[in-house]
């Protein structure tokens, strides 16, 4: 097995990341654990005293034309910068209606209808992500998205959420829990 | 966890399948079973005396548009049909270059180029299949392809290969392994 695209987020008691908030903006919760930790790897079992385990894949681009990645790559900066101090984990599941759509009718709600490349690289390089698929493995959600930015950056981080949550594409969305983060130390 | 779309091909020494042939079209091939059973759901580890486990899951469409859909629906039969005997089972793997190519670009050379789609569609209803993705579980194949049919349909099928390995799609394909089966008893 090739698990080096897997990457498992632990909510309990340890890890680098310190849990300020966790609110729902969709549907079900979940528990608000003290600490987050961030395995690369697929765990297959919850780590004792752990409240939830999510696993997700980075995997290859399904809306994104070579343009618009040419403009993300053009402006956006990796994970781990030393003054990213702030993160959220934002697990979205999307509803039946979306998935039974076509990849061209969701490529149209996605980019032409809600503009969601777009409204994303309004806020780059200040916000820094990773994008994890999960529905495939059997997860709760089908999306793990992982942002880091400064302390700064964090009303900037606020209206990308609100932006976002706007859209076309957003009312697809069935349950949505908002993490925030801060490194510990 | 949900594993309900989730299959587990096991070749070994049971199961309701009897192994023809297992034949590679692109590099390494894999053991030849007596067997073949195939279980929905997720199995973690190889069952005693297996020679291979391989997983897949069913998934939302990536290619076809709402037209094709359609045509598709119009014509396609399930699995399980009483007169289908025989059976394939298609594991394959496209190399990086075919991932590093956006969404577009991947359905231009599937469709537009290749005719992945229509070539399909001239072998239906006779040719019921099931696609199975397994490249974000991090399995050694990307893609597994169950195919049923009729004893009489077995040139068809054959024909169908070998008209989707002539394509410009096929010229991405870094293994393939192609495994006949007959229905048991």
């Amino acid at each position: 097995m090739d698990h080096s695209r897997f990457f498992s987020f632990v909510g309990g008691q340890a890890g680098p990341w310190r849990v300020q908030s966790v609110r729902p903006w969709r549907g079900e919760t979940l528990e608000t654990p003290a600490a987050l930790d961030v395995y690369p790897g697929n765990l297959t079992a919850l780590p004792a005293d752990a409240n939830w385990l999510l696993r997700g894949v980075t995997s290859n681009q399904r809306y994104v034309n070579r343009g618009e990645q040419a403009a993300l790559m053009a402006v956006q900066q990796g994970l781990g910068r030393a003054d990213s101090t702030c993160a959220a984990l934002i697990p979205i599941r999307k509803n039946a209606a979306w998935w039974a759509l076509t990849q061209e009718e969701r490529r149209e709600i996605f980019e032409e209808r809600s503009a969601h490349i777009a409204i994303g690289l309004r806020y780059l390089p200040a916000i820094a992500r990773r994008l994890h698929h999960s529905r495939d493995l059997g997860e709760p959600f089908d999306f793990l998205t992982w942002f880091e930015f400064a302390t700064g950056d964090a009303a900037a981080f606020d209206d990308l959420l609100a932006a976002l949550r706007a859209t076309e594409e957003w009312s697809y969305v069935e349950r949505e829990v908002d993490i925030r983060l801060t490194r510990a130390g």
